[in-house]
């Protein structure tokens, strides 16, 4: 669609399909939602549409279908590579899904909630407790996420370790094609051989293959206790064979599993006014552990996990360890994990990857690659904090002393990132174990993805939305079809 | 490929690429496999393929695109939709992967087994078992059913409702696509949002995108303590209603939850020669409810799972029970469970349909479609039995007294089964369950399957297999590129 005229009838025929409150022009609505919440990519847009159900997103991708305009679909525009954020060419749709936000239907008995795309993740969480369940799945950003969103990128977060990504969580989807089809699958059944998984198939594609508008999730009863522990320990080894301990001794009670080198949680204690360190001495490497208990008093999981503990010491596998007395503690604990990003980023420019390699070969990972960054990067320091249990930390190297803000990560960074990368693959490992591709890493996917597996993503997009008008140059980029 | 010289260049090509042992055209040892184990489909196959690696399977692959030659993949031959037999025409090559048996890695600590896709489920199991450990799927055909099999169909069995299926246990898949490439996902990454989830693409795509080769699959600690219990019920409501209640208080430790009605158990006790009913009266439905406990001790197990059911009796739900007073108890339990469908087939002929529906529509589902079908065809009787945790049954239409083995299915049967099917379609369910829809139910796809669905799997299918060499006639018919 190149001429005036065009865009023109275009926008006439969306706004008589959306009426005033579902499509705006106005910069000033739209600005805010042209750059991504990090700030560090910023589009423009033809006019941002907020359908407000199923039928007007449906009828909306035709009429793009129609006039060839390509969509930007979002949710809470708190992605984290940029996947929700047009290109400068101005000539996309932003689709935004924030005015579905309807709980269309909760049911503890049978364990179920149908959230419409745009239901924020706390407003879901907090549906979920009114329930007396809830959904087992959190992170930093849930008072802005969406469930669209979430789905479509496959969230993560700190309790995958027990429960998995979104994909774990999604029992039903309902998504709109690129040719303003619905797939209507919703309903949820536990066994369906009826062909290709599709719902699969469009979690985590990034709103390249469809446009989620909806999903059934699961719920779980609301877990009655919880047990938090705050452990220090001599090295990362150590913390897998903690790890190994524990899984075998609380089984499915184990939540979450993060670990936090020494210079991490100097950082926080530094950054945070309040904060304290809950051990008396310095370790090299703490790990945050949490068991929680759905159907049984917490007293008796307290006393489980507390022998637990008290063999690893016995058998040398930490230093120290503290136990929270109570929620209020726990929350201490948590916010220290959570504020180690922060408190980071505090000290100067930083280079953040989020990666993964198999569960087992972590610690060798980390104490092989962070010498050889800051042996390669003169200065830098490499940090890695967080999701021992799945394999995944966020793996940051800090710049040189000194180095300048938005200089440094435009230079010298990227070559650290791409060292970072490489070393990761060598390991066997995913460049994103979290954050999804988006427009952030789509040359290192390019790079250095599996050949065979980029092929086959390109061919199916090209199946599913042969025009190339779904989310354009995030996640895979592929020629349009040669019959089209 | 047409002619008799072009069919004798393909075939000297693969004699040279997979030696004698690899390839043979010899009826007699190639009669066995053309037919499927329940003897519905027969057809006939240019010769059979036994490659010995993946890198033979990616050869023959390529050798088959080259010359057109269309493949049809086979593991156990044990199926129930006939997606491992070759049609009549004689044209494909059977790709037999029952040579490729090697179990390429174990490793207890991480919990992880890399199997070929030759791989005996029993064999399996029996290394699990052998290193402490256990693989959390098992079902009838165990002892011929192979891992790529198990993977290609996304099997289930009866611990779904506590460990979900194949595609749940699968980490990592390495498989040879339609142009002989090797998509290799062996790997596991328990966090990995690289895009589209080809893994799961594959599974259960009936041989129609890839042939699986090799799975890493996960295993869990052995069960140390099981609890077996026999409930007789007045009603498949009650079932629903206990089945929530054991949920509720046993959580993750409850692995089966079946149901047996009068009229199946009756069959079975008077099919096996030796057996016994587990309770004294008769009841109009039964339930099979195993608990098992990994790293508990079974009497904590068993004083739990009593004290569960005490309180469901006090409560009405359910008329009487017995627990297994030890394993050959509860073995015996379950092979009355095991034996209903030879029970039944005994009895005469019957249509045996593989459904689901919502897990808590279930009861209102049989209570509703039996009288439906016996009132509509009459003479019949509608039984249902199975996975009620799962929302999934196996639903039979037994024929009228005195119909005649062979005819009955292939007249008035048929119409019992688009009924069927119909039904299942009105509650949302799924007119495939577990086993997949193979050739036997591609016409009932295509007539009640949601188009929208329908078209992004012929899509996809076009996409990754655009020559249609891929098991063809299976699961999903696409006619060939426009653009090929």
């Amino acid at each position: 669609m190149n001429t005036l005229s065009a865009t023109t009838a275009f926008l006439d025929e969306a706004a008589d399909l959306l009426g005033p409150r579902g499509l705006t022009t106005d910069p000033e609505r739209m600005d805010a939602w042209l750059t991504d919440w990090r700030g560090r990519y910023t589009g423009r847009a033809l006019a941002m549409a907020s359908p407000a159900s199923t039928d007007e997103v449906a009828a909306l991708v035709k009429l793009c279908a129609r006039h060839r305009v390509p969509i930007v679909p979002q949710g809470g525009n708190s992605g984290m590579a940029g996947g929700a954020t047009p290109d400068e060419t101005g000539t996309a749709l932003l689709l935004s899904l924030r005015r579905m936000d309807a709980i269309r239907s909760l049911s503890p008995e049978s364990g179920q909630v149908v959230a419409e795309a745009g239901v924020i993740l706390q407003h879901l969480h907090d549906a979920a407790e009114d329930a007396g369940m809830r959904f087992p799945l959190t992170l930093g950003g849930k008072g802005s996420a969406t469930i669209g969103g979430l789905v479509a990128t496959n969230a993560g977060g700190t309790q995958v370790l027990r429960h998995g990504t979104m994909r774990g969580q999604v029992l039903g989807l309902e998504a709109v094609l690129a040719d303003g089809s619905v797939f209507n699958g919703l309903v949820p059944l536990k066994k369906d051989n009826r062909g290709f998984d599709l719902k699969q198939l469009l979690i985590g594609s990034e709103g390249t293959l469809g446009i989620v508008t909806a999903a059934c999730l699961r719920l779980l009863p609301a877990p009655i206790g919880r047990v938090t522990a705050w452990i220090g320990l001599d090295g990362i080894v150590e913390a897998r064979t903690l790890l190994r301990h524990v899984e075998r001794d609380m089984g499915e009670a184990l939540e979450g599993f993060e670990v936090v080198p020494a210079h991490c949680l100097d950082s926080v204690l530094a950054h945070l006014p309040d904060a304290r360190s809950p051990l008396a001495g310095r370790h090299k490497w703490n790990a945050l552990i949490e068991c929680v208990s759905a159907g049984a008093d917490s007293a008796a999981l307290r006393e489980r996990f507390e022998t637990s503990l008290a063999a690893a010491l016995e058998a040398g596998m930490f230093e120290d360890a503290v136990i929270a007395a109570n929620e209020r503690q726990a929350e201490d604990f948590w916010l220290l994990r959570d504020s180690i990003s922060a408190a980071e980023r505090a000290i100067g420019p930083a280079m953040q990857h989020d990666i993964s390699v198999p569960v087992e070969r972590m610690p060798e990972f980390i104490l092989a690659a962070s010498p050889a960054i800051e042996a390669t990067f003169h200065g830098t320091r490499a940090v890695a904090f967080g999701h021992l249990g799945d394999g995944n930390v966020h793996f940051h190297v800090l710049a040189p002393p000194g180095s300048v803000r938005g200089e440094w990560e435009e230079s010298a960074g990227k070559d650290v990132s791409a060292r970072v990368y490489d070393l990761v693959c060598e390991w066997g490992g995913s460049i994103s174990a979290e954050h999804g591709i988006g427009q952030m890493k789509v040359p290192e996917l390019a790079r250095l993805h599996d050949p065979v597996a980029l092929s086959m993503m390109r061919s199916v997009k090209l199946a599913l939305d042969p025009l190339g008008l779904l989310n354009p140059g995030k996640l895979v980029i592929a020629s349009p079809a040669a019959c089209a």
